[in-house]
């Protein structure tokens, strides 16, 4: 037969694999797990009348564009609501600037292709999204990881980085960044440190992307909405490109998000994007546009807030009462998260095999992490299941450690 | 401010535009422009009445799932029905064979990623698909075109070309090819040719990409569905790489196509695929698997040949009465295009300018050559316009035309 191996590119022989979506391959698997894996958002929360009222009306075939080939730039009126959705969050900017996205996913890798040669530094968090390790390594980028405080990133440990690999010769090009509520630690960056960061970009001329899918799922007893004002409201220079999407405030399955960009760089990315997928779903888009038109995504948002918030406490109450004291973790604003650091001497990976046999499920913290540490943590997501399954994994998460407890 | 120049990596300098997708953004700009350049599917003909119905019924909530991110490989009953619509056509296959993409371009793309390095040869026809062109130039392959006979793509030329090529040192890893109603000419391979195609790939140990968008859009006066058997269905040697759509035959909003192609090699993709997009549209998948399992595409299939062969019909009748025989193409036995050679003289850019003028578009012949050539040519879409648009389309080229014709 065939040898295939011989046929691949650099980039087949090197692909990564995103952690999260081999977790979700695992939980696919069925039986009775409970998952606190993939940070997929509720999907009873999901406004499913008004979608279906939505899909109903787009498909009385008065439009024949609701089915069609449409722009690789988006559809228009979705590209022009999305001016005003992020106006409301301080970024003023024009159609040039915008670019429909098939999921934020789709935005870092058109950054990644766009911007990134094989060797060029890309610094991220320690730790990061799966996802944007993945587009970068496919890229063949170099990865190198930045220390977070309680306050999200480190500008003491960006900067030292940043010297160390401009003297090693490198060329530091993109700094990849999750402000609001990270995945996977949930940390909320620092007000002062938004504008120190935008500072800092232009003083080592480096440009930010900024992934901001969570911003609008503070808990209101810990957070505010000014505390999530993104970095690219302030950016008075063009360092940042700005990635944001329905995927957690509305529903993952249309695969609709946007990016903000120069727009020399919208460009580029708009003629990546046609020999990627031509152009986004559009039903897809016509969808999320009228769900932004009709009030749907706003309505839902406070509730979306509430049920959240609600089982971030159900998770946190659950982990004192089952496990004790033994596990830290940064409360989180905000998101779908909770960033455990284990007890010394536990390991993630060990954790995750016993856990799989207690019938719960996490992702390994070291996953996240781009310089082989974080061996020590786990991420729980408390977003998908109900108050009664995190209890219930809560409680299977505490069999599975009780040995390890107990022995030290 | 900022110079991003600097930032952009070696793809991002490169990036190649697809000329459909450019002239796509012509017609956008609206007026009476009769538009025979994009290769739309006529939106009357979707079946909107049963997506109505087969979304409402999705979106009644009782399946979560039907909103929620999926797994990257596809939606399992979809992928399983796939399975029976491509042992139809004569491939029998499994599961781990086969990946979900958004539409075949994201196939190309992802098999542009996963196989093409840099410098490496990618054979494909002339003329041939600018979305094609375009994904395997952004992975920097070498695009080295191969003539094609009445019959598709000649294998005379295709082993003259490949030897010269090996004779340069060149590594030639892939065929692109379209074998049925090619796409821009129209042309349908020879069965004959199809096996001496699959022996030459083996010899030669090359890979066929083989692109079916329009397998069966066959036009039942000039050809019959036997004819149309993909490459695929005779592949024992594990050589064909086979990818197809809905787009064509149901409507191209669903951004939902598949590959076919060695166990392997879907690895691969599908890890390449998580950091494209994650996943392709949730909805989308769910509302084709449902028009597939209803058999509304089953039932469409003979109107849809019926509906374009009769536009092809309009379209030849209407250059014979308005121009006369001073323009030449091969009769289309299905598919979307009918590929026009231009009187002596004339250009394609040139006759453009002039045609835009005068109210209709269509898309420059050179623009679907690898090679420079081409100039002397033209692709007419006969398949979104109605009959009445064809007609006039056709006389506001006649009138464009008439200059250089009486001229000459």
């Amino acid at each position: 037969m065939t040898d295939y191996e011989k046929f691949l590119s650099l980039t087949g022989r090197q692909l990564t694999e995103s952690a999260i979506r081999r977790m979700g391959t695992v939980v696919a698997r069925g039986g009775d797990l409970v998952s606190f894996a993939p940070g997929y958002p509720d999907a009873s929360l999901f406004p499913w009348d008004e979608l279906r009222d939505i899909s109903s009306g787009l498909l009385d075939g008065h439009d024949g564009n609701t089915l069609q080939y449409g722009p690789t730039r988006g559809y228009t009126p979705l590209l022009e609501h999305i001016l005003t959705v992020l106006e409301a969050r301080g970024i003023r900017t024009a159609l040039e600037h915008l670019i429909i996205t098939s999921g934020s996913q789709q935005g870092i890798d058109l950054i990644a292709r766009v911007l990134v040669s094989p060797g060029d530094v890309v610094l991220v968090e320690l730790p990061t999204f799966t996802g944007g390790i993945a587009a970068f390594k496919n890229a063949q980028a170099e990865l190198v990881g930045v220390r977070q405080d309680h306050d999200g990133i480190s500008l003491e440990d960006l900067d030292e980085v940043w010297q160390r690999e401009h003297r090693a010769g490198k060329t530091i090009k993109l700094l990849y960044i999750i402000p609001n509520f990270q995945n996977p630690t949930g940390l909320l960056l620092g007000l002062d440190k938004r504008t120190r960061l935008l500072e800092w970009a232009e003083r080592r001329d480096v440009l930010i992307v900024e992934d901001d899918p969570y911003g609008s799922l503070y808990f209101e007893d810990v957070a505010t909405e000014a505390e999530t004002r993104p970095l690219r409201a302030d950016d008075t220079k063009g360092r940042v490109l700005y990635l944001s999407t329905t995927s957690k405030t509305l529903a993952p399955g249309f695969r609709v998000g946007w990016m903000v960009a120069p727009p020399v760089l919208i460009e580029r990315f708009d003629t990546a994007k046609q020999s990627a997928d031509l152009t986004s779903g559009i039903l897809d888009q016509h969808i999320v546009y009228e769900a932004f038109r009709r009030g749907v995504i706003d309505r839902l948002a406070p509730r979306l807030r509430a049920a959240y918030r609600h089982k971030r406490d159900v998770m946190e109450k659950a982990i004192r009462e089952h496990i004790g004291t033994r596990l830290t973790w940064p409360r989180p604003k905000g998101g779908f998260f909770i960033w455990v650091t284990l007890p010394d001497g536990l390991s993630d990976t060990d954790l995750l095999a016993r856990a799989l046999q207690h019938g719960v499920v996490f992702v390994i913290g070291s996953a996240f992490h781009v310089d082989g540490t974080g061996h020590d943590t786990i991420r729980l997501s408390f977003s998908a299941p109900t108050p009664d399954r995190i209890e219930e994994g809560i409680r299977r998460l505490a069999g599975t450690l009780q040995p390890a407890l107990t022995r030290s």
